[in-house]
């Protein structure tokens, strides 16, 4: 008689074509969260995959409000007091598709092509709302019920930062109470098996320089009216020195220097990792080397990134004119111990002491998230490194990355939960035109997680 | 027996509705010639100001291809050979719209409130075109002659440099040829009679900034790749200190200072011109004061602005990304005696010195144009100014002036031929939303205008 993880497993290998039509389905609705064109998009999305949880027998399931895009929360908690309870965590928006015209197919309408499965959002992170919701379908489906006590929250707000998921986190914390957070916005590659446990925070802010009152003609102003768009080249040039070092006065302060132990540990893991992230750097020089060593700059010191600027005419051709505005958005990612709120409040005086008589001056801050450290052992980590050993016969690399999952830092800081990578994958371009996710290494993150779902029930018993 | 002038007047003033009219079936023709996209509208503005040509009695009247936009012809030559030729310019072209949003009336539906003819070219410079052929029909229409000989070129391609209709001169010497051209990019406005005798050089410039070969999520690779906005930023902040002086080595070496008469000249008339100067400006301060006084700055001394910025995330919300590239558009206005190609180079070559390891810089040349200084005084200049006094009762008052007209500086070094200022107007916002001319202005310098030809025949004769 086979076991309850061969059961499943041979039932997430039989399904694969309706995995497949249903992840099709998911990634085909424009989950655009930045944008409030699609916010009607955001909730059909929701709804859909409530459908969907009820569907495989998730327990109340159900799309809650917010003040801003909906979180989804479902439930199956009869797997007994002695068992643990965790709570799974991915994210149903994704990020915008510009540039257009570089997808080679269109965003939302997701193709297959070389066993890769393109369009936006297949990788960041329908593939953690998909890859949990078909491991937990072949479990219950094959057993009829689950080896331990599960909590689905999947927000709609991760690529803005959670402006209103953070906030419900702290309202509803013994709704969303557990003994372990399970967190599926990474990803799995069997081919270099590889756990980030540490997230950046992230401020993300917006400048705006106002000059006149009304756009002039720079034939008769020029050199007499000031320019906005020069004073957005002053701000933005003073924000590195010519090394890269950020300019802002107590900008490093808090940061915590990594130890001995782990700057050889990082260093050590970046000769596996480094490789593959030059490859996909696009780039032939990196940039700040003499601050510090690349895996060191890129995981574990702050940085200030302009995202954008805009201002002035930007059609073809020529415009003589000197506008009456301009503006610029920035992000800035955190390592322990920046306190995101006091680092935005400096960014925020830094950024209007530019203001003068002749230039008006203003920031407005729209997230704020804190750094994290995630589980790097302890025995929800030891039910995912089972899986991987599991699957490929040895553990994953624990490596430090240099994203940001805001609403990681509300779980970790608001309910003392350890916060363990479950990740699906692996993909490319999140973020870029032509995202996908390889299918081989998502159908296998399913079996890898089926492993881990049992293994929680033993590690964390 | 009335005079001829009288009789043009009378017919003038008997037709301002059919004047209206045409002026508005012109205005609703979108020739904005910066965007390609409008390439088949400045063809179809082209012939429908040949038409109208033809139709009032300008001999040989055509369109004529240029590698641009094309320029338009016509002539009526039989005033005899002891009266003087003179040409007569202005520029079908116009300015684009955006911000669009801001325009109260659509900007190619001429709409006419409180007096005042709203669209797009308006003022800048369908004033120019209309006025001039609305006096020639007035004078034709009574006298079937005009009292000298007439050539009108008229071109497409004022607002991007006139890089084709510049070089259309020098290979139409012949064609062209006359004892002064009339110059009808400018206004009139009888409540202030001024007469703008100046033209500031122009330089248009588009720099490109290329970093990595596609976007990068800035989580990932924040820090450890160069920014090609925090480039731009460089850029733009380094080419002017903190008083407003461009900083570009060898910047001004070139620039004739004003005279002591000149000098005292433009002040005493900023004394007249300043008020309103100053409240159209939208600017509670002026910038850069302490390197000259408002008046030299805005139309003796040099300038570089930025006039858009392209790059990253432009849409609402925020978007996590390194973009690859970047641009920015940037025009700089010359005085005597700075040589255009030699400024461009300077520009260039400081420009693509921020080019790094790191990091692409390269710059496009778009238009360059050499300052001119026109008639201040002569018997063209005498003819317009005797319009001034038949008109209300003074002349105008001489001033020097910021604006550029590009293909004026072909016709001054290649032709030698005094440049006379003749205008039509008033108007308003002129580069910008809701651009509008005044009516009963615009009217008037029809009449000035038919006088003005009546005395070119005596004061040149």
């Amino acid at each position: 008689m086979s076991s309850p993880i061969e059961n499943a497993i041979e039932y997430a290998q039989a399904h694969r074509d309706s995995f497949l039509e249903g992840y099709q389905e998911l990634l085909s609705i424009p989950s655009i969260s930045t944008d409030p064109t699609y916010k009607a998009e955001l909730e059909r999305c929701a709804d859909w995959i409530v459908a969907e949880m009820t569907r495989i027998g998730l327990k109340n399931s159900r799309k809650m409000p917010t003040t801003g895009h909906p979180v989804i929360y479902g439930e199956w908690l009869e797997a007994g007091g002695d068992k643990p309870t965790v709570v799974i965590y991915a994210h149903y928006d994704v990020q915008p598709v510009d540039p257009l015209n570089l997808w080679e197919t269109p965003p939302f309408e997701p193709s297959v092509r070389d066993g890769k499965l393109y369009a936006r959002g297949s990788a960041d992170n329908k593939s953690g709302i998909w890859g949990n919701l078909k491991t937990l379908e072949s479990i219950l489906a094959t057993e009829g019920r689950l080896p331990v006590n599960v909590k689905v929250f999947f927000e709609g707000e991760e690529e803005t930062g959670s402006p209103s998921a953070a906030p419900f986190v702290v309202a509803h914390k013994d709704l969303l109470a557990a003994d372990a957070l399970m967190m599926s916005d990474s990803g799995f590659d069997p081919d270099h098996p590889m756990i980030g446990y540490t997230a950046r925070g992230i401020i993300s802010a917006e400048v705006t320089v106002r000059g006149p009152d009304h756009d002039l003609h720079s034939g008769g102003y020029g050199g007499v009216v000031h320019n906005p768009l020069h004073t957005v080249g002053k701000i933005i040039a003073s924000f590195h020195d010519d090394r890269g070092r950020i300019q802002i006065p107590g900008y490093y302060d808090e940061v915590r220097e990594l130890d001995e132990e782990e700057r050889a540990q990082l260093l050590e893991t970046y000769k596996i990792t480094g490789p593959e992230f030059e490859a996909k750097s696009g780039v032939e020089h990196f940039w700040g080397e003499s601050i510090a060593p690349v895996p060191v700059r890129a995981t574990s010191l702050p940085t200030l990134d302009v995202n954008g600027i805009s201002g002035g005419y930007q059609g073809p051709g020529m415009k003589t004119v000197i506008p009456s505005e301009a503006s610029f958005k920035v992000t800035m990612r955190l390592v322990p111990n920046q306190d995101p709120a006091k680092i935005a409040e400096l960014f925020k005086n830094y950024v209007e002491s530019f203001a003068s008589d002749t230039m008006q001056v203003s920031v407005a801050i729209h997230e704020k998230a804190w750094p994290v450290t995630m589980a790097g052992d302890g025995p929800s980590l030891e039910a995912v490194q089972r899986g991987y050993e599991d699957m490929i016969g040895r553990r994953a690399l624990r490596v430090r990355v240099g994203g940001s999952i805001p609403i990681l830092g509300m779980f970790q800081r608001e309910m003392g939960m350890p916060i363990t990578p479950l990740g699906y994958g692996s993909g490319e371009n999140v973020h870029s035109p032509n995202e996908y996710v390889r299918l081989d290494h998502f159908f296998l993150s399913i079996e890898k997680s089926i492993r881990t779902f049992y293994y929680l029930a033993e590690t964390m018993g």
